[in-house]
């Protein structure tokens, strides 16, 4: 694997890929600030479930920097959770800060804070591990004789979009590592077309992949082209349902149209632990100009959709694969439920 | 409506929309030899099931112009067929005027040709006509009380696919200037983007729209934001499966997961009156750089996809509405079921 996605410095800021020059040109970023990790995430410069937690872990090391009262912690929260309102992995990774520096002194809250962080980040790269070993027991017994495994996924939920490894490119990458033919269907996911950052990933790890565009899907496994769908996801319901980029609805209903499993990468951080419906989990609507230049069109862009549990085959967390249910939730989180 | 996508020049030419040229800019073009029209077509100059097959037949006629005998017509027409192979409206357009002049003599045969072109253009205009007033008559009972008629439709089926009203817009036109308050759904359509061109359309006209990428449809189709899906056909088979731009599969798909009807505007001249599979359509493969400019990035890129009968709600034709089904079909179309 490369670098990371996100690395503190000798001298307590961070260095982050910038996204939003990938894949073009390889360029990293320093933060330091507070305001400098919202703008990130708010412009996708970091970006993914996973790694927009552990960004917002260090941008709130470095609001406590600034001002370690509660209040300063308090602002820093708000600050970082009003960058983007789906993921639930930003909520989880203030909320694990804020509980362990809260009963600090201010003066000793920045400093744990960062260490923390870095533990977060830690956590991620083998949460993310796990969750290639379990996705890889899932897929092995679906490789097909005498051709690849063929692969559909949507977005970038690979390594660009946590620490290392990815949630649903993980158990590809370790499939690929142990010598199993693979090929993955890399959607655009118009309209920031992160489908680039996968392509950009796989050809970095010698993984074959075809580049389509999202409309493409249904065609694909209608024709029986697709043996396993494989996404992300944001936000998952304890019921099971899945928040997932634009675009995951229409590709989970096309693959139980064709048979076709439809596998969701989910940390537990990614899950959310509240009895809330999926109905209310807010859906962010993204700027105009990332669909059209055209000023004089109206434009809806909403960035994420809802996957009912039932279209979901199955969840694969950090500690195994389980219905995506509260019943399969409950068998491996049973603390969750208790 | 503005003037035609294509019209006849009083000295044997024709002149065409560059659609390819729009929504940026408006510019015409004059075709006056076979080259010219088939390199239209190849490049989705003129584009649109309809407007093809009247383009294809005026590009007989300049083919008979140079070689009116039996191979000049047999070289025209196979140079004609050859440019997109999914849309049946080409073929159909080509046997209608070769079966015109074949009992004429040579010398006869480039401008009865000519002329049997333009009748073509005005029976395309009577039946788009056609088609938007029974999906008008379709329509109206959805209309909400209190809010407008939310439509959804994919790529372009409105007059610039067709001589003049369109397919799947003519319905929106008709109720537009009836005074019927609508909304239309317009999505990007990748790789080409036809939704663009929708929304210019629509712009013209004053028809209120929203425009959204083509992944969005299922999270609108869910929470409720469509009344009624409506699109055109590349080529229905007499089973009412539907072959239309690659996405259309999805968006049926996401239709009747939300109750929605799927309607698809199907004039005769699209439909396959044969009794083949939907599974022996050629589906257009495309340039993979209508996708990426990365030439180093494999590509798939399928311009058209399948909608099973079962998904279709009713199909709209210049003749009536009716079921997708070869039972549908026949109650309008008995002739061809004789």
């Amino acid at each position: 694997m490369p670098r990371r996605t996100i690395a503190p410095t000798r001298d307590g800021a961070v260095e982050i890929i910038d996204q939003t020059a990938l894949p073009d040109r390889f360029v990293q970023r320093r933060l330091d600030n507070l305001a400098a990790v919202a703008e990130a995430i708010t412009t996708m410069r970091v970006r993914g479930a996973p790694l927009i937690g552990v960004a917002a872990a260090y941008g709130l090391a470095f609001g406590l920097r600034d001002d370690p009262s509660d209040s300063g912690l308090e602002h820093a929260r708000g600050v970082l959770l009003a960058t983007r309102p789906t993921a639930v992995n930003l909520r989880w990774a203030l909320d694990t800060l804020a509980a362990g520096v809260r009963s600090l002194a201010p003066s000793a809250r920045a400093s744990s804070a960062f260490e923390a962080a870095g533990r977060l980040a830690e956590e991620d790269v083998a949460v993310c591990r796990a969750i290639g070993r379990h996705g890889a027991e899932l897929l092995g017994p679906l490789v097909p004789r005498g051709r690849p495994l063929s692969v559909m996924t949507h977005c970038n939920a690979g390594w660009l979009a946590t620490v290392d490894w990815g949630t649903a490119l993980a158990p590809v990458y370790t499939m690929h590592e142990e010598g199993a033919a693979l090929h993955v269907w890399v959607s655009e996911t118009r309209p920031r077309s992160q489908g680039r950052l996968t392509a950009w990933e796989l050809a970095q790890h010698g993984v074959p992949f075809t580049y389509i565009v999202d409309s493409a899907a249904g065609h694909l496994l209608q024709r029986g082209g697709v043996d396993v769908v494989l996404v992300g996801t944001d936000r998952t319901m304890k019921s099971g349902d899945v928040t997932n980029k634009i675009g995951t609805y229409l590709k989970a209903l096309a693959a139980r149209e064709a048979g076709v499993p439809f596998y969701v990468a989910a940390p537990s951080s990614s899950i959310d632990w509240s009895d809330a419906d999926w109905s209310t989990v807010p859906i962010e609507e993204r700027a105009s100009d990332e669909v059209t230049s055209d000023s004089g069109v109206r434009v809806a862009n909403p960035a994420f959709d809802v996957t009912p549990a039932r279209l979901v085959t199955r969840l694969v967390t950090e500690r195994g694969v389980c219905a995506a249910s509260s019943d399969g939730l409950a068998t491996l989180f049973p603390e969750r439920f208790a």
